[in-house]
């Protein structure tokens, strides 16, 4: 982090243009080596070739996007008020807040990891990144911080850093270290709210950017759910089992008013899942907490299950199925626990006013989703209005599934889906989280940051003395 | 809390512009009723009529430009991406996040109090406010929460609510609530701190914006002082004895590079100093304190006091100036420490290392200044680089004190100056706080709020497709 430190006072002060250049750059190593990356992720994670192709090239995306948003400056926040007779000349902008200690994800060695949006974000900001291993994937994470650093200016390598330890107490170091200016993090509840601990204890409190745990509630609404049982089962078991349903959006939560429809709904649903192969999960731990909380949702008092495996049976994942009662699922808090794998949960309340009684009690997400016809919306303003306040993305006849890398994306979401509602961790918008503003007020033209300057000479969108504009 | 809640759940619904009503008619109210407001805070405060006349006019100027911010949408980060072969339609915008606690501060009994900045960003959200009454001005603030009330629609006045129990545990109820979305302080370290932590322990940890200690470093540069000893003088006596220093931008510490200039700027200031009749403060125990915090100043090892009154000789608060060697300073953290009221400690650096070395040791500020001619500031660049990092506005030729309130201020900075520097409790910026953001995915047009339309009903600034417009 001292290194960090140094790096960071250089690459705070390149322009847009050259931030753009370098994320640019890595982008292309990463693709160049391709091969021997997926190679490497396969034999670490067991995800599939197909699958790890799509995410490489998603990170390659990702970085691209925001090493153009690097440049296009959005996230700069300029704001220039000239001064008048009572008050000085007050210009503000965004600047980097200084190193950033980024923990990447299990479920994705490449997107959410080493170069991943967390790294790409904090680059485009114009911090230094330190990255630890993630123990489940630290050679592809090795393979990749070589990449980075090849793509870096020769006097700077810092600017990238990849510690290979594993070790519990590195992560804590790294959090507390009193250079580390913020944090980044994915994966679970209790690592998650551990560093935001650690953080907040310390003698200068940092942010800590964690995505934790979502159980991704779809709401079945009653006439759309009549109308479109075969849709729904098809799009919900295909969300559910991707990537042996491990995904932070995982739709772990289906619920609906107790119907035919839904009775139907469930046993196609079932029968589908029961057809289906187990999958290899990403490493050994994973499954093993996944046969231990799925069994240990089963075994919770009204929940039954649906499918028929054991979910100990088999050295693979599998899809598990189960049913709650409304008025049960809300007895029990551990059913609001995120269980990481191809698990879901239908609850079936049996009136409105449970669903609206359920849907106030259910904790922070990352998204809900509705599937409704136009009049269920509006026979359910109410319940709406209460999931509007649950999520950070509202989803209308869609699966949670599939993140779409953009500037209105919100991926992130009231705790605890995440410990900072405010920020995202996907879409250029990201970078934000890696930003302070920093006003200066009265000096002199040729002394200000180019951005400020009067003449705009990099053409970016600026709010001067309260009006918007590109002059 | 539970009633601010429900208030919430109404309040989110209004458009900006109901809101800048609401909120407007607040600010006339307060107008209609300045006599009485500023005769009840001159029996409370001790601070002169004048001075609250000028601070209750600049609580209406906030309350209207929050007001007009509230409509004109800048605030809102619209963003919307149209669906394409591959992804959803995806839109964005800013959410209230909920109700906010709000502790106002002792110095300035309305604009950063009941009806103060704070307050007025929390309603320009759309979020609804519980104040919790400052016990240096409880009347004062009884009188403007009720001008508050008067302005809140009939059926809905728990949008707003004052809270009278002065006592501390009132205060950690409120963090602690579970309804609390959000705090908002204004005060010391210590107070700021114990709320930072409450609210980091709870079980959904909580947003808290404290403003709370910053002791402003003024440098003085070489060229800029010799040429200008008396200007220098006027303007740092000015601003450091202004309502007794009670500010939290008081020029607390004063740094140059010792030379007969130096010498001569202190005499002169120190002879300033020592004219100046004393003045009452706030109330009794902040005159203690600072009587306490400037005498536990002046015992540190290497500190000389300059003016000639011994701190607890008054009853009143008078201006105390002392001075240190940057060795010394360097040695001893207490000296970092605010002493609120009107004292400084100058600052001698014996060369451009030691000054730079300081300089890199300073705490986050609200404020850095420098005075400088161009030559001073080309021959300072190093230490215009650590500057940056330590504060959230910086200064070229100017005093810290004097908040100008416009949409490009930061008042904010590094820890401990605020416990989140991303954010500013001054400008329309200062709204965003209390907002978060949520994506809509997939929306029948219809169905979306207006802000983020088709058609754009709103005419608001929105990005599309990574383009920025106003359609």
């Amino acid at each position: 982090m001292v290194n960090a430190c140094k790096a960071f006072n250089t690459y705070r002060f390149f322009s847009g243009k050259e931030k753009k250049d370098i994320i640019f750059k890595i982008s292309k190593i990463l693709e160049n080596n391709k091969e021997n990356l997926v190679a490497l992720a396969m034999k670490e994670t067991f995800l599939p070739k197909e699958r790890l192709e799509g995410e490489l090239s998603r990170t390659v995306f990702q970085l691209r996007s925001y090493a153009e948003a690097a440049e296009s400056g959005h996230h700069l926040g300029l704001r220039i008020d000239f001064s008048d007779n009572k008050a000085q000349d007050t210009r503000k902008m965004m600047i980097p807040i200084g190193p950033i200690a980024v923990f990447g994800s299990a479920n994705f060695p490449f997107a959410y990891s080493t170069a991943g949006g967390d790294t790409a974000c904090a680059l485009a900001a114009g911090c230094s990144v330190v990255v630890k291993a993630h123990p489940g994937h630290p050679l592809t994470g090795l393979a990749v911080a070589n990449c980075i650093q090849e793509a870096l200016p020769a006097n700077n390598k810092n600017i990238f850093q990849y510690i290979s330890n594993t070790d519990n107490d590195v992560s804590e170091k790294l959090v507390k270290h009193p250079n580390t200016a913020a944090v980044a993090f994915t994966g679970s509840l209790a690592a998650g709210r551990l560093f935001y601990n650690w953080a907040a204890s310390r003698n200068v409190p940092i942010p800590v950017f964690a995505e934790m745990s979502s159980i991704n509630p779809v709401f079945l609404l009653p006439n759309k759910l009549n109308a479109d049982v075969n849709l729904l089962c098809n799009k919900l078991t295909d969300s559910l089992t991707q990537s042996a349903g491990q995904f932070c959006t995982n739709p772990g939560l289906i619920i609906g008013i107790d119907s035919p429809s839904l009775h139907e709904f469930v046993m196609e649903m079932t029968k589908r899942l029961d057809k289906m192969n187990g999958q290899a999960m990403l490493n050994a731990g994973i499954l093993k907490n996944y046969q231990t909380a799925s069994q240990k949702a089963l075994n919770t008092d009204g929940v039954k299950q649906l499918t028929t495996k054991h979910p100990e049976s088999n050295s693979d994942g599998f899809p598990i199925l189960a049913t709650v009662k409304a008025k049960d699922f809300i007895k029990s808090p551990i059913l609001m626990r995120e269980v990481f794998g191809m698990y879901s949960l239908i609850i079936k309340a049996k009136d409105n006013e449970e669903l609206l009684q359920l849907s106030s009690l259910l904790e922070g997400q990352l998204t809900c989703s509705i599937w409704a016809t136009e009049a269920d919306i509006k026979n359910n303003k109410d319940l709406i209005n209460i999931l509007r306040e649950k999520c950070g993305r509202f989803i209308f006849n869609g699966v949670p599934t599939g993140v779409r890398v953009a500037l209105s994306m919100q991926h992130g979401g009231p705790y605890p889906a995440t410990t900072d509602s405010r920020f995202t961790a996907v879409g250029a918008d990201g970078i934000s989280r890696f930003c302070r503003p920093l006003c200066f007020q009265n000096w002199p033209d040729e002394f200000l940051p180019s951005e400020l300057q009067n003449n705009n000479p990099l053409n970016l969108y600026r709010i001067i003395n309260n009006v918007g504009a590109v002059h």
